[in-house]
């Protein structure tokens, strides 16, 4: 088997938003997507045409002949997707945030995780250079060489532990699937009101932004972080239209106040 | 009393964050800014030095000779302010989310509400074009000129009663002051395990972006969005050390999935 000195060739298991973006990312830095297998096959034929690379039926079909599989399959699949792959010296990584490097089978000689710190969606564009990578590496060789890409694609690689990457990912979970939930709300108060969500996207663009110049514990205002129990209450009265967001409602805020008082 | 035709001076009752940043844009927009009151004189003082104009030690020395007389207090002062002010001529105005149009003494003849829906931090510049501008009028004549005053500042001028206002101030909490405080749980938990928050950042920021394209319920991803009890079992436990998240982790969690099942 000749020594991978640097990842040229990648192939693909799994073709949804992760790997379709990741796909773009490596094609803009020359690299050579080779094949893709995915259970869904006419994903796997719609991936292949737009990265103009093999598809096939089954994964025991990917040929060996890369320096890469990447698995950008769900996390419940990636151990058993491991366990029938036929790598040869390709080297196995997957791209998930909270599955440990461990989950890859320890049959296969290189592993390593590929994890980028962002929320694909389907046709939107990502700007890659300013994307966290988040690498790990079986042997030293292996974070070596799938660093060596990462910085192919982005500015931001970092050297990340399974058990640090769960730590991320809980917490990438806070900042964007909770703060779009609490968009939610929002947006299911207003269309009830007849107002327009879209009134609040300069602010919730702030409320982002804000974090490149100060400590969310700095940028925190509003009623709770004043405990003016007059506005709260106002509040209150108000989501009694929505019982079920009174609750949650009441339990940030007194964290906000709790917090101020420690 | 001369009639107003189009507001021109301005007087300020509060020196704060809402105040700076109002009376930059109304400079910008050539408007003329005459005085200043604050409780904290020092704060005046600095305010008059910043757009050269007098600053008053009392309320009742602003002079009414003025087209508006623009009250950045907080919400539990405005009462109290309003029924002090010797407004002549003068609209006084509020800018709070909260407070409704009759919280200003009803002794004054023209008042009204011009509440930006923003948020204001010290030294962070805002683009006033883009940042809606919400406006009431106890008369009609009172509602045309600060529309009008209004348009000099933003392309977003709304119309906006004062139970509507509410409404977006409750939800305006959530996307802002309510996000904030999942950033800084975010914060938190990653200092406790020494990683970078600042990893988050443009995921922080994407989530923000994504709501010019889609909406809170199209862009709902993640652990709870897919029921994957897996990974929010696993993230429960990463919890344990946080008992205090635990509960909103939960919760949220549980609004996520109750809604996908709608």
């Amino acid at each position: 088997l000749k020594e991978i000195t640097e990842i040229q060739s990648i192939s693909f298991v799994g073709s949804g938003n992760v790997a379709t973006h990741l796909a773009h990312a490596f094609q803009s830095a020359d690299r050579h997507i080779h094949e893709v297998y995915s259970p869904h096959h006419s994903h796997a034929l719609d991936f292949a045409r737009k990265f103009n690379c093999v598809s096939r039926k089954s994964i025991q079909q990917l040929s060996s002949d890369v320096d890469l599989m990447l698995l950008c399959v769900p996390d419940s699949q990636i151990s058993e997707v491991s366990e029938l792959i036929l790598p040869g010296r390709a080297i196995v990584a997957h791209t998930s945030g909270i599955e440990p490097l461990a989950s890859l089978s320890d049959k296969i000689r290189q592993t390593g995780v590929f994890y980028p710190l962002q929320t694909f969606s389907k046709d939107r564009k990502v700007d890659f250079r300013v994307v966290p990578l988040c690498i790990e590496g079986k042997q030293a060789s292996t974070f070596e060489l799938l660093t060596q890409l990462a910085y192919k694609l982005s500015n931001k690689v970092v050297a990340i532990s399974s058990p640090e990457r769960a730590m991320l990912h809980l917490t990438a979970v806070m900042v964007n699937n909770f703060s779009n939930k609490l968009y939610g709300m929002a947006h299911e108060i207003l269309e009830r009101n007849q107002l327009d969500f879209n009134l609040l996207l300069p602010l919730i663009q702030e409320t982002a932004h804000k974090m490149e110049e100060m400590s969310p514990e700095e940028a925190q205002t509003g009623p709770a972080r004043r405990n003016d129990e007059n506005t709260i209450s106002r509040h209150r009265e108000m989501l009694k239209e929505f019982p079920q967001y009174q609750q949650l409602y009441q339990l940030i805020t007194d964290e906000i106040i709790k917090k101020t008082h420690e």
